[in-house]
């Protein structure tokens, strides 16, 4: 059928299924309810556009301004999504537009992964958080291609187990040594020196360097400093448009904490609060690692 | 059926069941499956070595060997044993021997949380970890029943979910204000001023201060310390017979990462560590609140 097919990473490991999104607004509800995080959402928002664009184009300012405001952490998308729109309406193609945008992306992953590569020594132990996505996972690889030996640990990252069911199968299936742990463990492993570089990918990174991550990034990173090691932030850039004290931190569903794939954790009476991201202050991040270098 | 009945926190809250333990063996395996933990094992061991004085006193000794190995960390147990065993020798009777250490304990968690219930203050907001058990669950029943307002936030304890089963159910139908987070979330509230006090059980403290205790404790006491938040330990007593270098931490199976309540949660090939306890340096703790005093 036609539409936009978002890869539902709520379901893998164990299934690997899409979800079919007929227009813009279906694509923005799925970004809502956790189909797709961290760079997924751009993707699908950049073929969303295109596909309002083949079907109605009057529907594209809509379309910008209801994906956008699916994930308000996610300012790249915005920006990204309005940038094509003014690219558009200076008489641009829409299709190579959203091409070439595709294209940059591949790009830039391509290089801050060669710098976070750089930063990576034989025998690391590295700590994440989440799913890390594109340029973490691409530095890992070309680490191990360098012939360097690394061991990543990877905390599940409750409540949707984005470590457990993408970073840990993502980072085996690559080839890399790689632990599953839980999302209380990483002080352990800082104790005893197993760790010895922390690195996660940002949902934002701002001039200030402050950064907005999922939540435990905000933990580890002062465990880590604690520790005396690095905190290496991968951004796919700095978004100029945004201070610290603006960042409104997203609370979801209590609920989300209280099953896990349909299964009660929790008494259906608890009462329990999910802010889904933290804000880590500049004295913790020791560099985000963007396209432009270490910052 | 004649035996040691041991209720199953494994299946708490949505279970209520009672496993039967024929003999200091199956009591043994049941601490070391985790049917009970915390001050549950004590409590069961103690009930174990009076069935075994019943039914075969030659097996005593036996007894005491197999239960105190079945928690290493329960250092208290083993000593509690062991004392029991040297009245016995001595020539007092066991049943009264084994009453008195239950009567003890009793005036011990009255007197600890007596002295808990002082360093609360209206208004405050608690963090624990795991099932902070009788001593700090009296102290916030003494605080709110002396008309303090408090708060606690209970992080759900991967992988058994002692928060989640145990600790939030506890404290809500005491009447306690308390909301179930992730385990990656303390940070989040610490920094933005709802958590005023860091409280949590202690497996072992030892007098040089360093306690051991749930993984999670030493990320959640560090980001305390990073804030000024108090870190107070509860502690039936410190243990004389160990220095912190001769704690070993145990690493049980990695499976129990992957499934929750016969759900998996990972693939079956991931690999993941366990290490159920953490070491915490003196450094991190405010004070281990005893029967004598806050030290």
């Amino acid at each position: 059928m036609e539409g936009v097919y978002i890869t539902d990473r709520r379901a893998l490991p164990f299934n690997h299924e899409e979800v079919l999104c007929r227009n813009f607004s279906e694509v923005a509800l799925a970004i809502k309810e956790m189909v797709t995080q961290g760079g997924g959402p751009l993707e699908a928002a950049l073929n969303a556009l295109l596909f309002t664009y083949r079907h109605d184009e009057s529907e594209l300012s809509e379309a910008v301004l209801s994906l956008s405001s699916a994930r308000p952490t996610n300012t790249t998308m915005k920006r990204e999504l309005e940038s094509v729109m003014e690219r558009y309406r200076a008489g641009e193609n829409m299709e190579d537009v959203v091409s070439s945008v595709f294209r940059r992306y591949d790009e830039i992953y391509d290089r801050i992964s060669d710098i976070g590569e750089s930063l990576i020594e034989d025998g690391d132990g590295i700590l994440t958080t989440c799913f890390p996505e594109h340029t973490f996972m691409l530095s890992m690889k070309k680490a191990v291609l360098g012939g360097k030996h690394i061991t990543v640990y990877v905390p599940e990252t409750r409540p949707y187990l984005q470590g457990a069911h993408l970073t840990e199968p993502c980072l085996r299936e690559m080839g890399i040594e790689c632990f599953l742990i839980t999302d209380g463990m990483p002080g352990h492993f800082m104790r005893c020196g197993k760790i010895t570089k922390y690195m996660s990918a940002v949902d934002l990174a701002l001039p200030s360097r402050h950064v907005v991550n999922k939540t435990g990034t905000l933990g580890n990173a002062i465990v880590a400093k604690y520790y005396g090691i690095p905190y290496y932030a991968f951004s796919i850039g700095l978004d100029e448009s945004m201070n610290a004290d603006e960042i409104v931190i997203e609370y979801r569903d209590g609920e989300s904490l209280k099953r896990i794939s349909g299964v009660r954790t929790a008494d259906e009476k608890a009462a329990a609060l999910y802010p889904c991201f933290d804000i880590i202050d500049p004295e913790l991040v020791t560099g985000i690692i963007t396209e432009g270098g270490v910052i």
